[in-house]
């Protein structure tokens, strides 16, 4: 069989919204081609062996679109699977139509596997339902003015105000306050409500919501520092009682899991089912390290006495103690107390015996204390 | 922990366009409440055990929206965790908002994941990039009109007719005509592109391009029998060179594979990415029966002794023969082709050594011959 180039959306951020089959194409990729808003878990998926290439306008040495059309040429010729992995989904504002046009012109088979886009994840995630009964019956997304090498977005602005129904509009850190202008000055009510997401979908996403007037001042005064959505709509309305992804008890909050040989891993899940940010103890030492001296983890777990082990031997032992003074540290069972103890560590957290779920709520308890 | 409502989107159609996180959540579910345009290979994902209930509008008894609602909380009272799985994205057009607010209100834990919209899905898979450079800068999702319990969409076509981008109308078999017609005399030309597609990402999918007016003519004569899509724009016209879903060889073929004890069902896959829709010999005797009585079933694979075998005892040795008269036998292997013989069902292609993959690529050669 000839080798096939898939045109994958990654969807809007989260690594676990691919769609199983993006996920199993992944999995069989000799060659993964990467945009820069792609989740960096999501390249673990690939074979081991496979080639990785970053082609997204943050990489080193950003790839210009017709380049990239000829990279996924040349990979398939070489008999490769080739997986071109885009945010959200390929043909929503995104380059994958041209794409798949260059490589049917080059006789190369193809695939297209759809994505969640970013305006359906984030507003998900933020609580805003993109419709609802009496909130219009229409929803427009909007392509960004900046996308690189393209020019200005031409919108009716005009057309767009009438309409009653939900406006998502894909916004780049200078054009926000103008998208704003342009629907205030095209007839849409100033006491509007909206909202802007930036981050959509993951730990750090970030949710701002106003009337169009007050976001307009907002983003005059402090810009985004990269790609937001603009909601737009009655239904923004609902955020307040629809959010559930940044009002759960760990939101916000950072918690390195020192992976234990003993037992399975099922504290990570645990904890980002609570809203945390989850690092799993690999092989990234450097990056731990960093963050526990910059203070930007909030909590270290040790279920076993080899995880405290593993821990005073990645950063020292005399050094441990110090890592962890800011930081809430819980153990569960003895040895893991008792390992701590040796190692001059004193967890505030100490469960003598339980699952790891009750030590999850335990962590919960603290930060819902504090 | 509490119980969760997991509000799932299990994509556009293809089970395997559910999210990761939307199939993980699947296989942690007590209760799956689902709606009917839902795959029902996603519900074996949920654990066997799992109560599984059909709430929608093709149940044999169809649930109101409210009892929808109180059903949710009940289950979730109980303790339990449960997956409301419904078609596309749950806020996009659904009840979503609806139900997410009422279990706000009923204080009861939920978490929204979305899933790929029809709109999305659909036209990936038809070879229509929603968007491209040239094609508009917006993209409007319109609500059918017919949505059972909800009132007449109110849509402002004066100013949706003057937006320059795509168009995509969630439609109705009666609200097609209507919809086509509302857009020629708001002023779209008679003369743009469209397209409409009906079971969007399942081997059944059939999309039908033509021109506003060719299009409002056919389905005046002939109206759709389901849920379609109607797509409005100049992006329909790329369909002709990026269409790869319904142009894989064995696309509209249906291939039952008999499970064999001694190899794994790698053939499954392998023909289901040529585009067969591929029916695994597990329990379901009497529909396979059914179908191949109707000779619905283009061809029948067997690649061991024991399949065959398996084939006869099901539906009867005498009758192994006449079943199969009408439909391609393909087997691997001399045992299998043997078995076959003294079964009296005679293969047209035998394949006496060679992988799965050579059975596949004989199987597509047989068909493009045809």
């Amino acid at each position: 069989m000839r080798s096939t180039v898939y045109l994958i959306g990654a969807g809007p951020g989260a690594p676990d919204l691919i769609t199983l089959r993006g996920f199993r194409c992944l999995q069989t990729a000799d060659v993964v081609i990467f945009d820069h808003m792609v989740h960096p878990r999501l390249l673990d998926a690939a074979p081991a062996a496979a080639e990785r290439i970053d082609v997204g306008s943050a990489a080193p040495q950003p790839t210009d679109q017709e380049a990239i059309c000829y990279l996924l040429a040349e990979k398939a010729r070489e008999g490769k699977t080739v997986a071109r992995l885009k945010w959200g989904d390929p043909f929503l504002f995104d380059h994958g139509g041209e794409e798949a046009l260059f490589l049917h012109e080059q006789g190369i088979r193809f695939e297209v596997i759809p994505g969640v886009p970013a305006a359906i994840g984030a507003t998900a995630y933020a609580g805003i339902p993109i419709t609802y009964p009496g909130g219009g019956d229409t929803v427009t997304f909007i392509r960004g003015h900046e996308d690189e090498g393209r020019e200005k977005a031409k919108v009716d602005w005009d057309s767009l105000a009438r309409l009653e129904g939900t406006i998502v509009c894909y916004a780049g850190p200078k054009q926000l306050p103008k998208m704003l202008d342009a629907l205030m000055s095209h007839g849409r009510a100033a006491e509007e409500s909206a909202a802007v997401i930036v981050n959509g979908t993951l730990s750090s996403q970030r949710t701002i919501t106003g009337t169009l007037a007050e976001l307009a001042q907002t983003f005059k005064d402090q810009p985004v520092s990269g790609a937001a959505l603009l909601i737009v709509g009655k239904v923004v309305n609902f955020r307040e009682h629809l959010r559930w992804f940044d009002s759960r008890p760990l939101y916000g909050r950072c918690a390195l899991v020192m992976h234990s040989k003993e037992q399975p891993d099922d504290l990570a899940e645990l904890l980002e089912a609570q809203g945390a940010e989850v690092i799993v103890d690999t092989d990234t030492k450097l990056d731990i390290y960093r963050q526990l001296l910059d203070r930007k983890i909030d909590a270290v777990t040790f279920t076993s006495a080899s995880a405290v082990l593993s821990f005073a031997a990645n950063y020292g032992v005399e050094q441990a103690s110090d890592l962890l003074a800011h930081t809430l540290v819980a153990t569960l069972g003895p040895a893991a107390a008792d390992a701590a103890g040796r190692a001059g560590i004193t967890p505030a957290i100490q469960l003598q015996s339980g699952s790891q779920a009750s030590l999850a709520d335990a962590i919960v308890a603290h930060f819902r204390g504090n």
